[in-house]
C-alpha cells in the first residue's frame, strides 16, 4: 500500500545549533499492532525544548535518542487499528509515538482523549498535558506562592510560562512575565498578568527592576542565560527556584568567559537562604489526576488561556524545533501531521 | 576598681584575610546592669566563622558590626550582678555578650546553664549550641538522610561537620568527613565516620570518589572552594545540599578566573533535580527545644562526641579567629577569657 509510516530520525548529533543535517527523514511500511496494542495515525506533534537535551549524549536525567532512532515526543493520535478491547478505530489518544506519522503503542499505555470537550484535543499536549502539569507541579510544590508574593517566570507566552503566570494570579500572587519582543509581551499582559518585560529590550534589567518593587519571592526558571543574570540579584531572601529548563544554555557550546561567578550564586543561597530545586515532570506523576481536575474547569471557564502555533507537516517539523530554541514560535509549538 | 572592662572592637573592615589592624583592644569601665538586667562576667567566647561576614558590609542576613563596635559573639557568663529574681550572682548563663570581659544582657535573653550536668558548659557554645544545632537543623530538616544514604560534610572535625557525620550515623546513613591534614582526619574517623578524607591531600578528588562509591545524596555545604568543586560532579540524582556557610570564600576579595561555570551548575540542579537550600540558625528557631532534648542525651551517652580547642585571653581572640578561617584550629574554637 502507498500510505507508507513517515519518520523524522536523529541523523547526527548537533554541536550547538541544531541544522537540517542533524535530522532525516524516511520512510517504511506502516507497522502492525499486536495483542493489546494498538496502531495510530499521528495527527498532531508537541514540540517541546526538552527534546534538545535527548539529542546530546551528555549525561541528563533520561537517556539520548540514539543516531538513526526515531525523534521522541508526545502526540496526539487517532486509533486505526485496535487490538484492545477498550479502544477502537476513530478513537483520539495522547500518545508518545514520537517524531512520525504512525505509531504502535500499548492500549494501557495510551490516554483516551475527548474529542467533544468544549476544548481543542491539542490542549492534552500544552496547557492540559506536560507543560500545564509542569507549570502546576513546580508553581505548587516548589515555588509554593503565597498571596501578594510576586512569581516572575520567563518563556511567558509559551505553554509552561503562560500557566505559570496564571495559576500564580489562580493563586494570589503577583505575576510578572518576561517574554521575547513587543507582540509576545502584550500578549502576556493579554492574559492578566500584573507586567509584562521584553527581555530583548535594552532596558530590560532596569523594567524588570520596576516590575518588582517587592522583590522576587518565585522564579519559576526555564531559560536561564541573561534572564538569569537579571532577574538572579533581585531575589527576595527565602525565595524559591522550581527550575525545570534552561533553553537559552542548550545550543551552548562552550561556557560564558569569566571569572567564574559560581562563589557569587553559592553565596546568594547563603545569605538570602534561597531554595533552589530542579525537576522534571514526572518527579511529581502522582499529582497529575489533581492537576487535571483543577486545570481543566479553569481551562472551560477562560482562567486558564493558552495559545498554540501550528505548523504543517513533519519535514518541517526540524525548522520549527530549532526555531523554537530561540523564541521563534508564538505559544505551544505543534506540528499537524 | 581598677577590673575595667576589655573589649575587642572592630577597628576597620578588612579586605581579604583579616589582620591585627582590623581589630583594636580598648579598656572602658565595667557597665551596670539596670532593672531586669544581669552584668555578666565572661568566662568563655565562642569563634565561629560567621563573624567573618560581620566584619564586612556586603549586603548578608545580619547587619554588619559597625566600625568601632564591639565584635559580636555567644558567651558564656557569670552572673556578678543580677536585678532580676531569676538569676543571682554565680549563675553561669548562654548569652551573647560578644568578645568583651563584661557584659550587659536582659536576664529574659539568657539561658542558665547547669554547671554540674556532666557535661563541660562549653557544649552550650558548641554540639549542644549553635554549631550543633545547625548541623541538627540542616540535616533533619533540608538533608533528610534516609538509611543508606551517603551524607557528606566538609571541616569534619569542627563542631558543626563533626556534629553531621555523627547524626548522619545515628540516622542510619553513611558518614564521609573531610577534614584539612592527617590529624583531623584520624580524629574524624574516631567519630565514626565510615571515611575521612583529607582535602589538602593531591589525590583528593580521587580519594573522595572512592569513598562514595554510591555517590553523594546530602552534601552539608559549609565550605564551599575547591571541596564543592570535587563534590559537586559527584551528587546523586535528588541530592540535597543544606548550605550554611562557605569559610573558603570568606576572605576571597575577587572571583575566580574564568570560564563561568554557572551554567554548569544550573544545569547539575536540573538534570540532577538537585535541591539547594541555604539556611541559617535562626530560620529553625522553633525546632531548638527538640534538638536540646534529642542531642543531650546522646552527648552524655557519647554518641555524639565534640573536640574544644581553647585559646586564652581576649587579646589572642583576632589571631584565633584569623586562623580558624584557614582551618588552623582542631575542634570548637573556645577563647577563655
Amino acid at each position: 500500500m502507498t500510505d507508507e509510516n513517515v519518520q523524522v530520525r536523529l541523523a547526527a548529533r548537533p554541536v550547538g545549533r541544531p541544522t537540517a543535517d542533524n535530522f532525516t527523514v524516511t520512510t517504511e511500511p506502516r507497522p502492525t499492532a499486536r495483542d493489546g496494542q494498538v496502531l495510530l495515525r499521528t495527527r498532531y506533534l508537541s514540540l517541546d525544548p526538552y527534546m534538545r537535551g535527548r539529542m546530546s549524549d551528555a549525561p541528563s536525567y533520561a537517556p539520548p535518542v540514539a543516531v538513526g532512532g526515531i525523534m521522541v515526543g508526545g502526540t496526539i493520535g487517532e486509533v486505526v487499528e485496535s487490538n484492545s478491547p477498550d479502544l477502537k478505530p476513530g478513537d483520539v489518544v495522547l500518545a508518545y509515538s514520537g517524531w512520525q506519522k504512525y505509531g504502535v503503542a500499548q492500549a494501557a499505555h495510551v490516554r483516551k482523549l475527548d474529542a467533544d470537550s468544549g476544548v481543542p484535543v491539542t490542549t492534552a499536549l500544552g496547557v492540559l498535558g506536560m507543560p500545564g502539569f509542569t507549570a502546576y507541579a513546580g508553581l505548587t510544590q516548589i515555588g509554593q506562592p503565597k498571596a501578594g508574593e510576586t512569581v516572575v517566570v520567563a518563556a511567558a507566552s509559551g505553554p509552561v510560562g503562560a500557566t505559570v503566570g496564571q495559576l500564580a494570579k489562580i493563586l494570589g500572587a503577583r505575576a510578572v512575565g518576561i517574554a521575547g519582543g513587543p507582540r509576545k509581551v502584550d500578549y502576556v499582559r493579554s492574559l492578566g498578568f500584573d507586567a509584562a518585560i521584553d527581555h530583548r529590550s535594552p532596558t530590560f534589567s532596569d523594567d524588570l527592576a520596576a516590575a518588582v518593587p517587592d522583590g522576587i519571592d518565585v522564579y519559576f526558571e526555564n531559560v536561564g542565560g541573561h534572564v538569569w543574570d537579571a532577574v538572579f540579584p533581585r531575589l527576595n531572601p527565602f525565595a524559591r527556584v522550581p527550575l525545570c529548563g534552561l533553553v537559552a544554555a542548550y545550543n551552548a557550546t562552550s561556557l560564558p568567559e569569566g571569572p567564574d561567578r559560581t562563589p557569587l550564586l553559592l553565596r546568594s543561597i547563603l545569605t538570602k537562604r534561597l531554595t533552589m530545586h530542579g525537576f522534571i515532570v514526572s518527579d511529581y506523576a502522582a499529582l497529575e489526576p489533581e492537576f487535571l481536575q483543577r486545570a481543566t474547569p479553569w481551562v472551560h471557564e477562560g482562567k486558564l488561556q493558552f495559545r498554540e502555533d501550528f505548523v504543517d507537516g513533519l519535514e518541517n517539523a526540524p525548522e520549527a524545533f530549532t526555531g523554537m530554541l530561540e523564541g521563534r514560535n508564538f505559544g505551544k509549538l505543534l506540528v499537524r501531521v
